[in-house]
């Protein structure tokens, strides 16, 4: 658990902000949030989540964490603009969902007096906004801290992922949760999308099952989010893009020669590997 | 409903020859069931779902339906082997999950006096044999009627779909059928194989979440059935994965160029798309 005296202010109290604002206020923690949208602060003000709430970057003055729940370029333009406000030895996090490149930035402008623990909740909805917030999406997921020298600004975000009782916690390098995120998540949405995009088959909606809707369920996608997610983090997306395409060719060549071996083996290599991510 | 008088015989008594003896043998009708395969039989006869079962091809012998639950070039090989033993005018059904190519192979030698209504029954599950059985997989399911001259046999095999209970019951060309197949099934397998096989990314099992696990739930896949499946869809499936991969193609492209207008378009394109298929 977080320290009990800690108070804590959050940047940004959409779905993410206000589900750790709900599970933090739960918890007896004395949360304050910054927001330029009204619905979201008296939402989380009637719920009790928040004690208080506005657009004005000084409610940060006294937090000694901070947590931004934006979107990377808004989350770097607004420190650079306001990290004057922040407490010395104030201890920032974020659950921006790629790191190197937010991480660069800001190192080039940072106060050496307070220390940024990166952190990526991997919780959501395909919904926005506080009056969504739900501290149930966390029970199951991860929490991964990148790795970071100040050892105990690390363990104080450690004990906010056990405070909001994720699931498992996590230590990274900027790169290896990068690469990461760029197959598990990335791709996967690239795919979604562009098989929707392929043609329009909407008339094809009465005969589509479970399968097809699964696997293009998130290509409803927020579009500014992830435009900032995928250019942030383009090299590597890009590499893995190219190494699927190289797959989906070769299985184009097995199936165009009637290559029944190589493309049963195929058929093994997936099963097989699919078999490790069941969920026992 | 199905005449009450008619004798039915399943060929091939596996998940879903399973399925159909369970459902038919509900509402009293007397099923016959040959497989070569005497645990799915012994499986039958003890929940009462078939009145006889054997290997013996004769059990066709009395029957007015006969349903063939066979993969593809079995069923091929049964009919070219056994076809005397039907009655005459038997009206007979599959559920092969491709058409065309089976349609004009049997056309070139099934016998005058009997009438064949192809159908495809949109249901399964990824485990085989009539243990599994269970005709709740039918609730919510389409069932597709290849079209065919003979009106009366059409009628019968819709009152087969009636009586099985399927939510939906609808009729397409051999052609439409194939092509709609392999986009919303076919691609889909296809894209959840080849995902899966990129890389070995089973040491990211503990990252992932259920946005890749329902993207990659189709790649633990029937290698026996989907080889034939493929195979006997290659022509539609093939122009499936070349479009597919165009789009791919030109998403990494917009990525590159860090084309933020298109590639806000591509998202809400697919976000608008994708809501068709929304259940309501």
């Amino acid at each position: 658990m977080i320290n009990p005296d800690f108070k804590i202010t959050i940047v940004g109290l959409g779905l993410l902000g206000g589900s750790y604002a709900m599970g933090l206020s739960k918890k007896g923690y004395k949360v304050k949030a910054i927001d330029i949208n009204k619905d979201n602060l008296d939402y989380a003000l009637n719920a009790g989540w928040i004690i208080e709430g506005s657009d004005d970057p000084r409610l940060v003055n006294d937090a000694d964490i901070v947590i931004f729940c934006l979107y990377p370029d808004t989350l770097i333009k607004w420190l650079k603009t306001h990290q004057h406000e922040l407490k010395s030895h104030a201890i920032l996090t974020d659950v921006t969902g790629v790191k190197r490149s937010i991480i660069s930035k800001i190192d080039e402008f940072l106060r050496d007096d307070v220390s940024f623990v990166y952190s990526h909740p991997m919780a959501g909805k395909e919904v926005s906004g506080a009056k969504y917030a739900d501290t149930e999406i966390f029970k199951n997921a991860n929490f991964i801290i990148i790795e970071n020298d100040d050892k105990d600004a690390m363990k104080t975000i450690r004990e906010l992922s056990e405070t909001l009782e994720f699931a498992n916690t996590t230590v990274l390098d900027a790169k290896s949760h990068d690469e990461m995120i760029s197959f598990v998540s990335q791709l996967t949405h690239v795919i979604a999308v562009c098989l929707m995009n392929t043609s329009d088959n909407t008339h094809l909606k009465d005969y589509t099952g479970d399968s097809f809707r699964d696997l293009t369920r998130i290509a409803k996608i927020n579009e500014n989010l992830w435009y900032e997610l995928f250019i942030q983090n383009k090299d590597m997306l890009i590499k893995e893009i190219e190494a699927f395409i190289k797959e989906v060719n070769h299985f184009k060549d097995v199936l165009s020669d009637d290559n029944e071996e190589e493309m049963k083996r195929l058929f093994r290599q997936s099963t097989e590997r699919r078999k490790v991510f069941d969920k026992e």
